[in-house]
């Protein structure tokens, strides 16, 4: 029971730490590896595993810093939005790229469970992160429509959904509770 | 760090239990609050909680046989299908629609992103219900869109999912491993 309660408090206690207040060290290798196993513990309709983690370390940081100033700039930042967009690249100690790998044809599983199971494997690789004492957030926005961005992370029939920053929180802190109530998100039925 | 890898070890074993696996007890309501606590904690741009849980319990199995099998009748099975069909509703100690509530014209956060969020949802609620000794599974397939049952579970603009079937696991097992190995899932970008 102490067990469980532990297990269960891990869960309770995730919450988003943003690229701001992330620092060294990132997970190793084989902590993204026992993340991206929790992934694959998640509900997936046909298994079908319709995503993609794509780490993006060390000088792939700069990399990916010079496509996010590119794009600031294609939709007409300044220099200064420009060097804003790159440092979100640069802050993070680890981001890992998430890609939807859909496949559309599918007979069985339409095109909303896939995006569902891939957050699922989302929230499970957090999980993960949250009970190893890393922190993370999923960070999206317009610059996953850009086309040089796009075309750098995604293949063929692939979309972007964006990334995960990853690190150890600066501080440890229980995170804000969610706004609004059980009762507006469990209820019952047919009684 | 004990207490860390019984946590993960809880997300690494995490499997689905279908409906023919479940027996009593099914989780308390006090247990069904603490998952969707867990619920709460997956990523959610916007925090837009874009889901409802709908727990079907008791007298409500019974309600939503019959909506199982007039549903199995409209699609041209006979008396046999439609009992086959039915006892999906009645096998499972309870079970909890999950009604998709998208907001589909928000200014951030695009359809896809909503739908991630609701697979994150319902991967913390099956890893909490994991935790705390229960089993689960997610199921759907057409019946989703009948109508009658659409309407039973759903208000305007509201997708059903699917359900969760939960109870106890007729017998421990850790769960079959996923098929598909890391290294498809997981790569490295910019290297």
């Amino acid at each position: 029971m102490a067990d469980q309660e532990r297990a269960l408090q891990a869960l309770l206690s995730r919450y988003s730490v943003g690229p701001k207040h992330l620092v060294e060290p990132a997970p190793s290798e084989a902590e993204l590896a026992l993340m991206v196993q929790a992934a694959l513990r998640a509900p997936d309709h046909g298994e079908l595993a319709p995503w993609r983690f794509k780490i993006v370390r060390g000088e792939a940081r700069h990399k990916m810093a010079a496509l996010f100033a590119d794009a600031a700039r294609a939709a007409g930042k300044d220099d200064a939005g420009a060097a804003l967009d790159a440092e979100r690249a640069l802050k993070p100690p680890l981001s890992v790229a998430v890609v939807a790998r859909l496949d559309l044809g599918h007979p069985q599983v339409p095109a909303h469970e896939q995006w569902a199971a891939i957050g699922g494997a989302l929230a499970m690789f957090l999980a993960a992160a949250h009970t190893l004492g890393y922190g993370g957030k999923m960070l999206s926005g317009a610059k996953v429509r850009d086309p040089a961005i796009a075309a750098a992370f995604c293949g063929p029939g692939e979309t972007l959904l964006g990334w995960i920053a990853l690190g150890t929180p600066a501080r440890k802190a229980s995170g804000p509770s969610r706004k609004g109530g059980l009762e507006t998100v469990l209820q019952r039925w047919g009684e």
